[in-house]
């Protein structure tokens, strides 16, 4: 019996830029970056896909398209663009993938040429997916139009739909070549949407950054008034935060730990259990709440360190409690645990705080201190109103 | 504007292994691979699809799997092994894809858990994918049955399946965790399947060994004769190959080149021409034949040198020429060139030879040459009958 062995590194590497306006014709970005990407001079087809929301909310960004690549000789952009519904309705019609992968293959889009997605972290989950399956991986631009895909899900490496109602059931990891964050999008979000990707921040900050945490602390008024300097100040570095993590680590997530899904096994519970009629960040925020508490619980932070996160995500103006957390006495809560376990695969693993700006990971919760942490989450919550 | 650059390598390692009859209850190497997987001592469920040919030929095979995994606490098999038609059938069906990942979903298949493929090339890219789009990536292990899947697909990086007939229109890369080629399925393939994995070892030959070039013709007669060692060390000395030239050059294939594609532009246009009656192996043999002759009469390699590789490929029982090369006066295979473009991408880029064991890219073919070439290869078939 004789073996050989295979091993070797695939490198991957791509820009985040930050802008305004990518596509006023005196922009130069993507102009620039198209430029640079040329070889051979063959000419490449562009493909773009557009979410609905963001199309309603900036109708002249077609026609924009249009004009600022019409001067463009390297890149030609194919007769249609595309249109999808936006938010999770992205991800749960299949026939949107093969909306995709038709255009694909109709409009003749090699590996070499660009599939650009232009929306929020649904619409860049779904073509995102659709570019890496079809020909095994078109080369894929993502322009992120939400705080959460600015700072969090478009700047790094997954993509996903859901499947018979599992969410992210299909999907791969696949960097994109580029990606644009626009923050003149974010004008148009309605103050949930806003909000959403705030808790990404918060939670990055928490585990990785003390001083990125305390500058939260002194911008939570701004940012709940919506400053746009202050907002683009934390998606910089929410996202420069995400894709240190990301390179410094294990970018396919080939092992267990998932430190970045701090505050996201409640999270993730919760979504399904209000049947995700609340936002993803609008749970994330409460699944930090209640790590936080359930940390201070268990005596690896103080009261004091909890109750000033508590001021930042209510400052905000988060709610922190969900009545699906108490229900059945956190019978359907406490079974998210398992979930979230055969979800990563492997052992549990969850990540608590063991300080302000220092995650620790754990291997077992306590479900006296869950239950604990959610009756203390209730009674805030009705002291507040 | 700022920007943030991403960059980072991701690593992938898997072993490929020798042996025979690997689910006979002595044979340690499938257990103790799994041995040495285990991690934290979480019980891992296995999936296995079986491809249906395999299945006929070897009806115990299902039965040695069961109670070799009898033994293994470490591993945990799932209820139902699934069985699905082989060759090409299995990636022209896309209900086969659904069918392994409603699989994973009624059997809780985790990122940590595998997904075995057992059968010919077609299969084991059905699975593969399968297993690639499931959680972003289920644990893929490779127990391939063919000569070309042991020597060629089954230990290289790459998926896909079938779409509106276009082959492997949808796949992505992603590397098994682990190979096992076991010769004795070698023995019960039929004489086109035996004999069309010899195509892609005279292919790699040429481009890269000269040694195993002149092994190979003086064992063409062994190899016409079914002789199991000399089989043996072909597959092992072309998966080699393959698989170095995987790890040193561009595994996910993101440049245009792809020196491994020598004589399959012809070959890729002759399966479809021929609506895949041909295998594909039998279309490499006649490809690499035209761009033999071609390369001769282009000046790159002697006489003698194209005679010599006409006569392993011959030897062998390849014919090597068909009707469809030379139909419409060629103009059909000549289409295949600007198809072959389209489906690396990029520029045109083809390989020729300029020796034995010597490869060389070309961008562009003439076709005058093409056309004295195919003339060439239709008399010569005409004087061998
Ligand atoms: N791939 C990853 O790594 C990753 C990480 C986190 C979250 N996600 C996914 O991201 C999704 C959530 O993304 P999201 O929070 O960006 O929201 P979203 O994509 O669900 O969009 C929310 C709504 O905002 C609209 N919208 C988007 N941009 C707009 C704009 N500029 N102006 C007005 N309306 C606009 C959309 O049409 C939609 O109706 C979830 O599906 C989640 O699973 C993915
Ligand atoms: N992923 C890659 O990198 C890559 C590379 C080359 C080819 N391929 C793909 O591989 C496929 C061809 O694979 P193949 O040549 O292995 O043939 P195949 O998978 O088409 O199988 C041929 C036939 O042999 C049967 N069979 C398989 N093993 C057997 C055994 N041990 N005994 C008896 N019958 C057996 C199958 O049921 C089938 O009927 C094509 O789809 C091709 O696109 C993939
Ligand atoms: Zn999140
Ligand atoms: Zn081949």
């Amino acid at each position: 019996m004789t073996s050989l062995q295979q091993s070797f590194n695939v490198p991957f590497t791509y820009n985040v830029s930050f802008t305004t306006k990518l596509f006023s014709v005196d922009n130069p970005l993507f102009r620039q970056f198209l430029a640079q990407q040329t070889s051979g001079g063959t000419v490449k087809k562009m493909l773009v896909v557009v979410d609905e929301g963001v199309l309603s909310a900036h109708p002249t960004l077609p026609a924009a398209i249009r004009t600022y690549l019409a001067q463009n000789t390297a890149v030609q952009l194919v007769a249609d663009l595309l249109v999808v519904p936006g938010g999770e309705a992205a991800k749960n019609d299949p026939s949107l993938v093969d909306l995709i992968v038709d255009a694909v293959n109709e409009f003749g889009i090699d590996r070499h040429s660009y599939i650009v997605g232009i929306g929020g972290g649904a619409v860049l989950d779904l073509v995102g997916y659709a570019a890496a399956i079809s020909h095994r991986g078109v080369r894929h631009i993502r322009i992120p139009t939400t705080v959460l895909s600015q700072n969090d899900s478009g700047v790094g490496v997954k993509n996903g739909v859901n499947y018979r109602g599992k969410k992210n059931f299909i999907g791969t990891f696949a960097p994109p070549v580029a990606v644009f964050n626009d923050a003149h999008f974010l004008t148009t979000l309605d103050d949930r949407d806003w909000r959403s990707g705030i808790a990404e921040a918060v939670k990055v900050a928490l585990i990785k950054d003390l001083p990125f945490f305390e500058w939260l602390e002194t911008h939570t008024d701004a940012l709940a008034q919506r400053d746009s300097e202050a907002m683009s100040y934390l998606i910089y570095r929410c996202a420069d935060l995400h894709m240190q993590h990301i390179s410094g680590g294990d970018p396919f997530e080939m092992g267990s730990a998932r430190p970045l899904d701090f505050g996201h096994w409640a999270a993730h519970k919760l979504e399904y259990l209000t049947d995700f009629s609340i936002r993803h960040g609008e749970a994330v925020a409460i699944g930090i709440a209640l790590d936080v508490v359930y940390s201070q619980l268990a005596g690896r932070i103080q009261e004091i360190e909890a109750d000033r996160i508590l001021h930042v995500l209510q400052g905000v103006g988060f709610d922190l409690f969900h009545p699906a957390l108490a229900e059945n006495n956190s019978e359907h809560l406490v079974r998210g645990l398992a979930e979230f376990q055969e979800h990563l695969g492997g052992e549990l693993t969850i990540t608590l705080l063991d300080a302000l700006g220092k995650g620790v990971e754990v291997h077992e919760m306590d479900v006296t201190l869950i239950r604990r942490a959610v009756s203390k989450l209730e009674v805030d919550s009705l002291s507040n109103v």
